[in-house]
Order: structure tokens, then C-alpha cells, then sequence
């Protein structure tokens, strides 16, 4: 199959009908913004992924980062393909003006990542966490800190890393045991063992600048005593060039399933003398800054699964429009046909098409909201936008990446046989998606996230909020005059009554009765992305009704748009109630059993 | 972890509860059948899965069949095992007594091929394909060709095939073009070439019988032209022993996915001379005798389903009572706990325990019903078996394969990071699953059959008689007097509804608008299995409530029972109505959209 296709004319329709880039572009800072530069932003990139970064997808798949004496090797091309992203600027694009970042915001950049992630998801996890840790020392590093490290982080020539997991320390960082021993010149010597750190050793950058959560000597147990630390692969030499090799050694790479091009060590800091690192913000509240980054990676894993999502339905459908099967069920010609023709296959497309364009619809419109909160100049605006953000993360990255499984598990439904084949490429998808409901926090700990942070905290009135602008949405349809609309209209009104009970739910019972919310969080949270999906692709559903009113233009798009949208209310968002049951009544099955019974 | 542990005891409970082992043992021909020779038949299958087969499994993985010019060599180890599995009689359980073998009725072989399954299910795939060519043979072989071939089949000495698929030939049988030329002594050269064939070349048994679809010259176009070759990999010289080679051989292995341990043969037939073969039953009618045998294989591929479920059930129960992480939610004590006793990890668990048992019930229940349809002294009893088992063998083969990609997915979620890294063994249960919901028939190919064949072609009698039963077992939970079978009663009750609906919808509407009802065939299909999966738990909590009314035995296994019939009824069969809309409504989407869309 040809190489992935950024869907450009999808994501300016979500950019210019359901995300406001024209708000985004009335917020300060950002005025030289418009649906043009998006445009030709978008077109570049999508250029890149296409032809860079997409080729050499399988190529990282079959060959794998190697271990080899402590290096690492990645496969062949990427080497090149990261000096051609790092000379483009692409590593800059989000990141802040003030060290060499091109400000673009979120809501434009959001939909490049999400193109990274089409094209080699194995591949973008490297900016990914460089950004993640950019941000991290934007936060919280001295100034010193910043300047020595930001512009090379920002340009790309360095990258960064995440060092949380230990063995015996993965969802629960509370039990991490690196030691951080102070030396009289302000700087740390750190001991212990880091895994699962994705990019911990590669060779596409001259630096890799570590952040690591370590204790102090005189740190509490628990959360309370974890400090950051910054601990550059090569030490910094008087005029800030990588020097001496730092005490931090990749003792091996893990063999799994999928992401084979991105390289997850095992890092052993100071097995001799110790690892040189400096703390970043005060001691003892590593993780709350760990946490502000990871907010940023957890909604950046959600964009993961958005676009692996679009790739996998674009290999399936390409293959479904090229593959000739049997005959068309109810037609009078015996003729052979593409197996697009199946009701069946046209089924699955569309539940891989469906799901994909609510995944990013809401996902940009989330990006918009964190445009809004930092730069609107009201107050309350960016409080509520904020809160937007926040209850919506969770489900931008439990929902997306869950959905990104099923779609690619689809995609090698709809090759048959072919699809269990490696050199079709469909099963290389789910391998790799696997991974994106577990990291940067399963999809069980985004669920008590949201329930326990996000829902019950504020009595669920931020939830209120989104709920009362689907009601919106809802009587927009029902005054649509159309059928389709219509129907549109009670299903959403379903979906969102369903939400509103099992939120009521929530509310009620989580100071009460936690592990009674807790046997139901995920199903929460996937009632809360299937509504709120369908809310989007409602609205986007309104956008096509007015243009194929209004223009005669496009009428194709407009009218698969409506399709697509009718598909996703009848087959996806009828879920819901069902959800709202498991829910509200779901707890007394998971805390009956005994823990032998298993 | 630990290898693979037979679930004897809910397998004796399926037997004496549900299936009906003592109507079974009342039939003519199995007075010797009793739940003692059950339990001693699967205690000693159990001991042979557990620890020759179930530490075979990861070794199959990582070492692979391999193919080395034009023979394969299966994995270290596999060639012993299966002389074992063949000296121990195995094979020859459930094939009749004529040939050889044992006679056991279905109802206990089907829990013996479960294990089979749960252990090492390439292990499985080789016996599992002889036995479709065994039944084959039986059906429509000559009489000489029969007691040529089948006692050392029987006996699993040799091995078998099903020829079907060739690169343009997927689905579509249709377009079958491996030819078949008569020679004037009776038998056939064949030229073509077969994709896909499960154990099509190994070297775990001295020969292996190819029965293969082809054309002889003057066959019609299409399935109608299809005859059934019966070819050996080595002729049989005059004493009936492997001799010459024949003209077939195996030019490469595919690179899968999963069942890395099984051989998937390309196979070339007739490169020389033609390959020798001999015409089974009636010319063309190949493909009529392929569909008697292939309703058995997916019988079959559905017991895979469940039999992999259980394997990562096990897997995942382990490494959840083991992996220390985090505190417990709501409880007073700060101490680590064991991962199972986090609301969500129960939560995960129990849809893979609680959908395990449900496809074991309703795979055993069917099994017991061809026992019934085979060997009842009443025809009316004899026809009512058989169309229930015509009706559920879709719905076997279909839904359990699809619940066990599901299943083995959330197995690697359990495991968090650690899911993802092979060496852990449950990335590879997922793996391996895939292929399931594919082979033998695809979801989709098994939902149009259900649809058409199954429901609408009987005006949905089948279909009633089901749901009657469903009923009765309705009214049993409504009338226990408890608050536990009241909650199954009031979900079983919407299943039910649910179920009708559907069913009417496709009965009413197939005949008239067939792309309509396959536009919701797959949902229709997981209803059914969703639903009939429900009636089962329901049918478990009833006999468990009724022992532990009756006796203080084994409380704690019945009070599983209930909590896990409880958990299916409010986190599983909650989907029904959902899918029932889907079903009624879902055309819309489906049919409206355009092919250019996609």
C-alpha cells in the first residue's frame, strides 16, 4: 500500500467549523494565525509524513532500535530522517518563542503531531518526549538550567526523556528507590535503575538530557520525597557542548510487541561513580512537576492513537476499494467486486472512519480550549477553558487510545487473511497501539483520574458545563428540519442523558463509596469519550447540513460527512445507555467476588 | 508464570449443570458415559495440556516453524510431543469407533480440545485440521479410500489439510482455479496452487492427506464447479504405506502475526508432472462437502476462541494476585496490595472470567445438542438439536473468537508496561488470538450465514424456540426468591427483548432488503452471542444457588459463580439493547455513503 495521506481537507474542516481557529487567531499573541497558515503548515507537514516519515515506519517494525555495548542503533534511514526534522524546524513548532520555538498554538500543532503519529508513531515518540521534558524545564528549571538546555532541546539537536518506572515502581511512583546524594558543589550523584524509558538511549541526537525522580537522603517515603533531577547523557563542557559521558549507562532494550523503532531501555544510573544531575524546582515535589508534564504527554498519547487510528483505516480502506471478492449482495450483476461493496466491510471502514473523526475533532477541540486558557485575556474564560481541558485529558487519552486498539484491530479484520500477515502491514498497527492505553498511565488510572479529580472534586460542575453545550448542540439539530439531523438529535439525547446519570453517580457516591465509583470508572470514561464524540460529529454533522444548503460546493464531502455521522450516532453512541447501567449498577459483581475466585 | 491449569472444576460444573452429561449418557451408543469417566478423561487431558503442551507454547513462538527447501522443521520439542499426544490416544477421542477411534460423545471432546486450545493453540491447529478431513472422508470418501486413509488418521499417524484458499480465492470460493485432469486409471493431476494451509507441510508425522478443491475441465464456472481431491503428500505404495513423493509442495511459510508454531503453507500443486489425487464423493460437489466439514472446523475455531480466553484469563489472574503496586482505594491501611484488589483490575478480570465461562457454557451446551441431533432415538428431538446447533454454530464461531482477541487484549492491559514486553507471554495470547474472528470463515461471513441461512430462511423459528427457552430460565430467576437472580432476571429479561427485536427485524426485512440486514449483521451476531452467553450465566447462578440453598459444599465456588453470573448481567449483557438499535437502525449509515468516501 502507498504511504499514509494527511488527511488535510478533514483537519481544516475540524480546524475552521468545529475547533474556532478564528477565536484561536483572536487570542493574543496570536495574530499572525489564520486558516491559511494552517493550511500551508499543515501541507508541509503533511508532506513530510507522508514521504519521510512513513516509509521508514516498516523499516523501524522489521529492523528495531539494536542494543549493541550500551549504544544504541536505530534503524536505517531514521538517522537522516531526524536531522531532516530537526533542519525543518518541525521540533520548534509549539514550543515557546522565547527559546527558539515558533509559538504556533496548540490547536494548529496538535493536528501536525498528530500527522507524526500517522506516519511512525515509534518515530514521534522521541519529539514527543523532548517536548515533555522542554516543558518540565520550562516549569521548573533555574534559570541557568534554561539557558543552557532549552535551545537545543527546542531546535532538536538534543532530546529528552521521562525516568519515572522502576521494577518494582510503575503505576505507583510512591515506591520509587533512585538516591540522589548531594555534593558540595550544588550538584547530585544518582544511584538506581530506571525502565520502560522510551528514547533512554539512541543515537539520532548528540545529547539526551534525563529527567529523573530520586529521592534525597533526607526525603520522606512516599510521593512527598520524590525530587527531579536533570541528568545530561554527556556532561556539559565550559562552552555548553556535550563532554564527558555522564554515569548513566543503557543496560539493555525490552523486546515487545509493537513500537519496535523506538528503543525502551533500561537505564542504570551510577553503577561506578555515580550520575551527575542537577535537582530542577524545589526538592520534594518532583511528581507534581513530573505530574504538569505528563498532563501535556497523556493528552500527546491521546493524538497517538488519533493518528495511528487514521492510518490504519486508510490501509484499510485502500484495500477494501482494491481488493475484488465476490459478488454484491442484492445486485442483479454476478460481476466480481471490490469487497467496499459488503455491507459488512463497508461497516467496519465506517467504524474505523467514524470513531477517527470524533477522536480528533474532540482532541482539537480540546487543543483550542488550551489556547484559550493560557491566552484569553478574561479571567473566567480561561478558568473555564481550563477546566475543559482538565476533565477532558483523561478522556482525550483513555478513549482515543482504547478506540485506537479496536480501530486497528479492524483494520486487519477488514484485510481477512491478509491482515495476520506481517507484509500487509495492517498487523504492525495494532502491535503498535497496543502500548497506548498503558503508558503515561492506563486507561484505569485516567478513569479515577477523571472520576476522582476531574468529576467528583468540583461536584461535577464542570462536567455540567460541557453537558449544558451538548444540550445546545442537541436543540440545534432537533430545529435542523432534516431527518438526519433528527436522528441525530435523539441519539444525542440519549447519549447525553446517559451521561448525565452515571456523572450524577459519580458525584454522589465517590466521597462515600470510592471503590464503588472505582468498578465503573472506565466504563465512565468511555460513556464520556462516546458522547462526546458524537457531540462532535453532531456539530460537525450541522456544519455539512448549512454548506450543502448554502453552497453547491464540496457537496461530496459534506454528504459523507452527514453518513459518517449518521453511522457514528446508530452504531457507536447507541452504547451508551448501556454504559450508564454498568455504571450505576455495575459495582456489586467486581466487590462480591473473592480475590481466590480468580 | 506457571504453565497452563485445565479448569476442571467449572468444567465438571458445565457438564453436570448445563450441558446435561447424564441425557448425553442416556443416549444409544454412550451407556458407557458418566460424569466419573468425564472427569477422569479430562484430569488426564488436563495433566497432558498442562505440562507437555502448555510449555511448548512460548517455544512455538519464538523459534517458529521454518521452512528449509521445501520441508519445515516445527519447533524443539513439538515432534515429540505430538508422538505423545498421538500414543496417548488423543487424536482418536471423539472420531468414530469404526475407523479406530473412541466414540466419546462431543460434549466431553469439546472441553478436551478446549485445553488443547488454552495450551498451545498451533499445538492444537494440527489435530484439529485432520479431524475436519477425517470427517470429510467419513462423509463422502469411497470405501477404499476410507480404510485406506482413515485408521491411521484416526490414530493421527498422519495428518490432514483443507486446500481451499488460493490468492484470488479468499472468501470467494468461487473463484477457485487449481485444475484437476483425469487420467484414464480414475485418478487426477493437479495444477495450482493453495495459500494459507494450516500444517500444509511439518515434520511431525510420517504423512500428511491434502483434501483439495479444484476444477476438472469440463466443471462449471463458479462453486458449482468444484470438486474434492484427496491428495498425500507421499502415494501409497501397495501395502498402503508412504511411498513416492508426490507432486505438491510447500514453496514457502507466511510470516504471521501469531501461531508462530504452526506451519501456513503456501503450497504448490503439480510443478512436474501433477500432483496425484483422487476424487472424493461426487463430482462437483466439492465445495457442499467442504461446508459440512467447515461447519465443523468453526465449531472448532470457536472452541479456540475459548480455550485462548481461559489461557489469558489464567495469566492475567496470576500476575494481578502476584504484582504488588499501590494502596488499596477506600481502605484504612497505607500497605501495598496486590494488584487484584484495585476495583478496576477486578473489573477486567471478571469480563475475562465472566465471558470465558459464558462461551464455555454455550460451546458445551452446543456440543451436547450434536450429540442429541446424532444420536437421539426421536427424530422430532433429533431435528430441534440439530437446528439449534445449525443456528449457534455462527454464533460459537464468531463471538467467542471476537470476545477472544477482546479477552487477551485486556489480558496484556492487566499486566500494564509489563503486558507489552513479550518475554511476560500474555502479548502473545493476544497475538495469537487474531487470527480467530479470520479463519475458517470470517465474523463477518459467519453473521451473514447466521442472518440468512440461520434466522430469516426458518421465518426464525430456530431463532423463537431459542428465545422460549430463554424465557423459562427468565421466569426460574424471577421466581428464586432472591435479590441477586431478581437483578440476572431484569437483564436477561432486556437480552431477551433485545434478541426479539433483532430477530424480527431480520426476519422481516431479509427477504425484501438483504443489504440492510447485512449492514447489522456482525451486531446481530454479537447479540445473539451476548445474549445466549447471559441465559448460560443465568442458568450457572440459578444451579449455584440452588447448592448453596442445599449443601454447605464448595460455598465459595458458588458464591463465584453468582458474582460472576451478577458481573456478566450489568457489565456485558447491558450492550444488548444498544446493539438491538444498531441492528433496527443502523442501515442508514452504512448504505449511504459513498465509496469514494472511504
Amino acid at each position: 500500500m502507498s504511504d499514509y495521506i494527511a488527511p488535510l481537507k478533514d483537519m481544516l474542516f475540524v480546524l475552521r467549523e468545529l475547533a474556532g481557529l478564528d477565536a484561536v487567531a483572536a487570542l493574543p499573541g496570536h495574530e499572525e494565525v489564520s486558516i491559511e497558515l494552517a493550511g500551508a503548515i499543515l501541507e508541509e507537514a503533511g508532506r513530510f509524513a507522508g514521504k519521510v516519515l512513513s516509509p521508514l515506519n516498516p523499516v523501524g517494525d522489521r529492523h528495531g532500535a539494536r542494543w549493541q555495548e550500551g549504544d544504541v542503533v536505530t534503524a536505517p534511514g531514521w538517522r537522516e530522517a531526524y536531522a531532516q526534522f530537526v533542519a525543518g524546524g518541525w521540533n520548534a513548532l509549539s514550543c515557546p518563542v522565547r527559546h527558539g520555538g515558533q509559538g504556533l498554538p496548540r490547536t494548529i500543532s496538535a493536528l501536525v503531531e498528530e500527522m507524526w503519529n500517522g506516519a511512525n508513531v515509534s518515530f514521534a515518540l522521541c519529539p514527543m518526549l523532548t517536548r515533555g521534558a522542554i516543558e518540565a524545564l520550562e516549569l521548573c528549571g533555574t534559570e541557568a538550567q534554561k539557558a543552557l538546555y532549552l535551545p537545543r532541546m527546542v531546535s532538536g539537536q538534543w532530546t529528552g526523556t521521562m525516568n519515572l518506572t522502576e521494577p518494582q515502581a510503575g503505576s505507583d511512583l510512591a515506591a520509587v528507590r533512585t538516591r540522589a546524594l548531594p555534593r558540595p558543589d550544588g550538584s547530585y550523584r544518582l544511584h538506581g535503575q530506571k525502565i520502560f524509558i522510551t528514547y533512554g538511549e539512541h543515537d539520532l541526537a548528540e545529547n539526551i538530557v534525563h529527567l529523573v525522580l530520586a529521592r534525597t537522603p533526607d526525603a520522606p517515603d512516599g510521593v512527598k520525597g520524590l525530587s527531579l533531577f536533570v541528568v545530561p547523557k554527556f556532561l556539559l563542557d565550559a562552552d555548553g557542548r556535550p563532554g564527558t559521558r555522564n554515569d548513566v549507562r543503557c543496560a539493555s532494550l525490552e523486546h515487545k510487541l509493537g513500537i519496535h523503532g523506538s528503543p525502551t531501555a533500561v537505564l542504570t544510573f551510577g553503577d561506578r561513580e555515580g550520575a551527575v544531575g542537577w535537582m530542577a524546582g524545589e526538592k520534594n515535589r518532583g511528581l507534581e512537576y513530573m505530574f504538569i508534564m505528563m498532563n501535556a504527554a497523556r493528552y500527546s498519547v491521546g493524538l497517538e492513537g488519533v493518528g495511528l487510528a487514521e492510518r490504519a483505516t486508510q490501509r484499510a480502506a485502500d484495500y477494501a476499494r482494491t481488493r475484488i471478492q465476490g459478488v454484491e449482495a442484492g445486485a442483479r450483476s454476478r460481476d466480481k467486486v471490490a469487497i467496499v461493496r459488503h455491507p459488512d466491510v463497508r461497516r467496519m471502514l465506517l467504524q474505523m472512519k467514524s470513531r477517527t473523526e470524533a477522536m480528533r475533532a474532540l482532541a482539537t477541540v480540546v487543543a483550542a480550549a488550551m489556547d484559550t486558557a493560557e491566552r484569553h485575556p478574561d479571567a473566567g474564560q480561561r478558568r473555564q477553558s481550563q477546566s475543559f481541558v482538565d476533565l477532558m485529558i483523561p478522556v482525550v487519552k483513555g478513549w482515543c487510545t482504547e478506540n485506537a486498539v479496536e480501530v486497528a484491530s479492524l483494520g486487519v479484520q477488514v484485510h481477512g487473511g491478509m491482515g495476520f500477515i506481517e507484509e500487509a502491514g495492517a498487523a504492525q498497527h495494532l502491535r503498535d497501539a497496543r502500548i497506548m492505553p498503558i503508558y503515561e498511565g492506563t486507561t484505569g488510572i485516567q478513569a479515577n483520574d477523571l472520576v476522582g479529580r476531574k468529576v467528583a472534586l468540583d461536584g461535577g460542575q464542570a462536567m455540567s458545563r460541557l453537558i449544558d453545550r451538548m444540550r445546545d448542540t442537541e436543540r440545534l439539530l432537533a430545529q435542523g428540519g432534516d431527518e438526519t439531523l433528527a436522528a441525530l438529535a435523539r441519539r444525542l439525547h440519549e447519549g447525553i442523558a446517559a451521561l448525565s446519570r452515571a456523572t450524577a453517580f459519580v458525584v454522589a457516591t465517590q466521597a462515600s463509596d470510592a471503590p464503588r465509583v472505582a468498578a465503573g470508572a472506565v466504563p465512565f470514561l468511555h460513556l464520556c469519550g462516546l458522547v462526546a464524540g458524537g457531540w462532535q460529529m453532531a456539530r460537525a454533522a450541522l456544519a455539512a447540513h448549512r454548506h450543502l444548503r448554502e453552497d453547491a460546493q464540496d457537496t461530496r464531502f459534506y454528504r459523507a460527512k452527514l453518513a459518517t455521522a449518521r453511522f457514528y450516532a446508530d452504531h457507536v453512541l447507541t452504547g451508551a445507555p448501556g454504559l450508564a447501567e454498568t455504571v450505576v449498577d455495575g459495582a456489586d459483581g467486581v466487590l462480591a467476588i473473592e480475590d481466590e475466585a480468580f
